[in-house]
């Protein structure tokens, strides 16, 4: 029997930015026996979760299912609207962004990055000014990170639809809100949006194994066209099946039961609370962290993500900074929690608090308490007074 | 399918003193199918349940499980050694040493209680002496509690042994450790306890449903004599059954995998460890209620609980006290956290924080964090800081 | 981690008569977490639970719902009613009746038993017959049970009431249906039953862990004059508290949301459908057993238990029968079944098989052939044939 | 809530050749909270199961797991070792080579089909044939299906490489045992198989969700010279993650927790033994089929699958058959039970019964019964005695 938990007593503190902790109910709901995938039980559940998830991206268009990671989901929105070669403008919002232009570039693209400084969303105003330079209309896809997990920065997609419809450019518009569905406002059909990709196991509370792709009828189209070579992510045949419920192959049906139960859970608490739910938890979180007189990583209030907040270690005297990861490790052998490393860029010297998932005030409230704690423990100099701020702030709003 | 929990994101706070947060682990164990309780692997597990239990009242002599609560192992004692009219002497320590009274009125007994203020633990010299004026050995058992849940105050169990033995007294030795058993030490054969009577859904982190009784051999010989009428409660025929591994009627098999399971967790931690855990977090919850300008109801503090602390509300200002009852429901309706009542002669003016079952650092302060969110909600007048306190504590002694 | 099932793999068929089966559904509905028994979601659980229970016991009095095997719902319905030395009759169906009279023996009651062959229901004439001689009224009660699970032998319960009516005797009615209860049809108020006794782990296809009292105001009267000292079953206290969904002492929460569901579970699918689909299974089971050339040991066809069939072994030529409990440890090493021993006067020539639980036709089938393979195994001789009569049976019957 | 089985009782018996029923000790394990995935337990944990696994594909040589079905797991395994229009070699043993082939053909590969009778495995010879003919090594790949789910017939993989070896040619053996592995013999290192490709629900007994590929030496050589694109499927990053118990992308958690358990089962009890008792069920369920006079679908004894079995329904005397999926709805409405439908040029007239995953002597008797009791309801002419000669041989060979 693996153990799966080395501190003998009370629940992990699960705080990474995804995968999130999952809820008892979704738990229990893909702990149901596996039944037969090609049978009218399962057809009942496979048209229930269509639907489901189509409110989720706020579409009403078809959105395809997979059993894969996130990043399964990156390269079938780019298989199935692209040719080798291909021209796709994209934005380096942060770790996240990059990963997916080294994913283009895998797959024989023609993908070239407009630099940003990880602190920030997309400047829409920039992806305006680089498809009208192309006249030529070479971009095929615009690809942009809604929702940047390694910074938490969130980006305006509905700018970013209108930069692209100001320089009058036929690009398709490609969205990752792996990290923000479900927990950040999203609305596919509403921005414009020709594919968006998502994965099971960020704000919709699910374990990691599957992805999504939204796909407008433009995107459909394109798809037609498109001659990557494709196979498994192909959607013609998993559109074709999913019209009754199905998939060409064996889907993963328990993480399709807590499917059901996720869409079920935010759908009943309604979606408009639950992002407002994140907005309080993020601003509490933000309120400890200056507190401690710590930065925020994402320097744009109106682009702080409500999913998570990414936090920069204070400077060291010497020149650096005090390092991330070893309070990190601090924190998880003394407190019993997991916080999100910085990645990429910001590896040492930022690290990140996941607040979504099966979480609450109180939750929050104790992550916090273990980052204060862990800040002493560790030696990392800082203000007290964090939680303070937080506890303050969330019996303020409490009720709202 | 009914709905357990009314918020709809995030683990509730369970911080009662009992029933406490089961763990997965356990949860896990009890989710197995039934089996025939009459089989050779019931008769495995029925085996090393009634070893493993042994260990975790610190006796080589039998512990009789019962499918009851606590309320039937407090029966069970009294019906298998005592006789109609009995003179009992019990010990008025809080609410469940009066409910126990109350429950050998109902027997027929004669139950005697020595009053106590409900903010200490025995007094062993008023046992001494009231033993040493029954020259004429009427009485014929001692009761008493060893961890009062309803005050958060501990009884020194070895002085009351002690003082029964200067005493020179045959009485019985009958102590309640529901609530303390495998989160506070207890010994039942170095402390010459005759029965102790313990719970399920406290230290040891299970749903309530199994009641104890370790039965030492002077207890064993009395309940020959005893006329009190017992047929589930008797001990004789489980005892015949246990020594093979089995029970006369139909054990509760799943709680009997869950116990298993408890067994294991704590003695793979190591109960000293276990009992330090508990004392840690004790005393950072009463560090949180000195910052607050509050008071422990327990007033000794070599008596303070390891498993749950009472906590009495600030004076109204009007000759009254704050309503612990008003304040313990904005707790639960903006925090998602239960705290304990306050029962009995202090009900209205006392709350309760449990501080056992699966639980960490991180889960005490959030709960803290929760009280004092909630005091601040709820407009309770206290000092700020309670929650630093408990950090700092907590930070200052991590890993020890 | 202990072994549940030294069988490599499969599902281990429990089939006895109770233990039942657990169905997942009720399993996962367990595995929820533990909440406060005191708080808001509980009395809602409460509230719900007491009312499904009564739908199923068939009656609108109050059903009182213990933390305990069905042996202490046995000692409630004694203890609450009557008084030291009362004199009750009951009737030797078989063993658990005569378990049920020494327990009457322990708790000092003069308890007097009508002799049966255990291939019987209960005579009504016979106790008609005693009533009418008790001029004096000196009997209490009349106890009887229901579905004797040790024999597979109904009683008419309808019968014994008229009976009494008959006598114009003002003795109380006490039934067991520990093993008929949402299995066999039972009316508790149509039936004037004054306490029914039952317990979970049988037709409720929970774990074991909760008995039953279902109690009729006559009953509730008498237990106003009853003197057996009560406390743990005392009723009045309970009933008081469970007006608001409460109980006095800590249920036992995680078999309550079992309850809540298996009363849904039956419910839903309708109890006149549950007793036929038992009574179906029941047939299909003698077919095969008469098929085999072997005699059921319930000897009136209107009085086979719908919940399980005894089973009488073969000769052995050599004025003996083969032995049952050698056939069954056959069938539990080589087929992974277990099957239910005989018990008392039975043991050693009779097995049984319990029909009930989560079960359908071919978890029936599959249990008859290992049956017909344990025969063949252990070389007791037989006739070939019983699991085909019984395919073709259930063939016939099917979707009725 | 969803309501995944409209039977009101009783287990489903899922006798479809996978998904396969998964056992209650994988599904509580899948059970746990989800983990950090960049953590030192989750660290444990890969190691762990990427150790496991090596053993239960019998190599010595990396295995690399995806989140996918075994669909995408045949993708992965083209994509790493091949090029655009490159030659591949396959045989045409059933539906499943027939898809494997038309994936190939997606991808732009060039394949080429041996065409089969779906009755048999592979004729090593035809391939020998072929290869000889193919002096100029224009067939980089032979890609052939080990466990054929769609007819239920085995390929001797061991003499499909000694005939690549008469030939002396050049092309890597990538072998599909999607259903083969963990329940007939497979042995990838010793058979010199290049690439195998499995998934996680079928002989593994967890849900669907995971996909395999065991990687020789060569075929490792051969990915650092195929050219179609690849990224998430790419071997290359993901072995150096694996290194140190990480994967490049989030991996599926729970379902790795089920993967470590599954492992653990399978060599807990040997696989040798594993085989074997796949070997005994095969052989009982093939008993049945001839009983009743039917034709198993495999026409070479050598090649049975000890997984599934394939039944040709009946000759309806119209120059036709029973129409086997009216027959398996029957079965499914009646019975409770899902069998595997006829797949591709044998829909309509072949059933399938999928004899693996949590699965006993008890499951297949309960199966064939199933089946019998069909046959009657829906009134497809057969012989009786089906069951009783699985009975019959079960009860013969029990215990070896």
């Amino acid at each position: 029997m693996l153990k799966l938990n080395s501190h003998p007593s009370g629940r992990h503190f699960l705080q990474i930015p995804g995968p999130s902790t999952v809820p008892d109910r979704i738990l229990r709901a893909m702990d149901y026996p596996t039944i037969d995938h090609r049978g009218p039980e399962f057809q009942s559940l496979g048209i229930k979760v269509l639907a489901s998830i189509r409110k989720i991206f706020k579409t009403d268009n078809p959105v395809v299912i997979y059993p894969s990671s996130g990043t399964g989901a990156w390269e079938a929105a780019l298989v199935n609207t692209l040719s080798a070669g291909d021209h796709v403008l994209m934005y380096e919002t942060g770790h996240f962004a990059t990963l997916w232009k080294k994913l283009a570039d895998k797959l024989a693209l023609n993908a070239e990055l407009i630099s940003g400084d990880w602190r920030h969303g997309v400047d829409a105003a920039k992806i305006e000014e680089r498809l009208k330079a192309d006249t030529a209309h070479q971009i095929k896809a615009v690809c942009v990170v809604h929702n940047e997990t390694s910074t938490g920065a969130t980006s305006d997609i509905a700018s970013v639809r209108a930069a692209i419809d100001r320089a009058g450019h036929p690009a398709l518009l490609l969205v990752d809100t792996i990290s923000g569905l479900g927990s950040a406002d999203y609305r596919h059909d509403e921005w414009g949006v020709d594919v968006t990709i998502s994965g099971s196991q960020k704000g919709l509370m699910l374990p990691p194994g599957l992805g999504f792709n939204a796909i407008s009828k433009k995107a459909l189209e394109a798809s037609k066209q498109a001659t990557l070579p494709k196979a498994y992510w192909g959607w013609e045949e998993i559109l074709a099946m999913n019209e009754k419920g199905f998939w060409p192959y064996t889907p993963a049906t328990n993480l399709l039961y807590g499917l059901s139960e996720a869409c079920d859970m935010l759908l009943e608490e309604g979606l408009d609370q639950v992002f407002k739910r994140h907005q309080r938890h993020g601003e509490a979180a933000r309120r400890a962290v200056r507190a401690w007189g710590f930065e925020v990583l994402c320097q744009n209030p109106a682009e702080y993500s409500p999913v998570l907040t990414a936090i920069v270690m204070p400077e060291d005297g010497k020149g650096g900074r005090h390092n991330a990861d070893a309070f990190r490790k601090v924190v998880l052998e003394n407190f019993n929690m997991s916080l999100g490393q910085g990645l990429g860029k910001v590896t040492g010297w930022v690290f990140r608090i996941g607040h979504l998932g099966d979480f609450n005030d109180l939750t929050l409230l104790g992550s916090l308490a273990g980052i204060e704690a862990g800040l002493i423990k560790a030696g990392v100099p800082h203000q007290r007074g964090g939680v303070q701020a937080a506890i303050d702030y969330l019996a303020e709003t409490a009720g709202r």
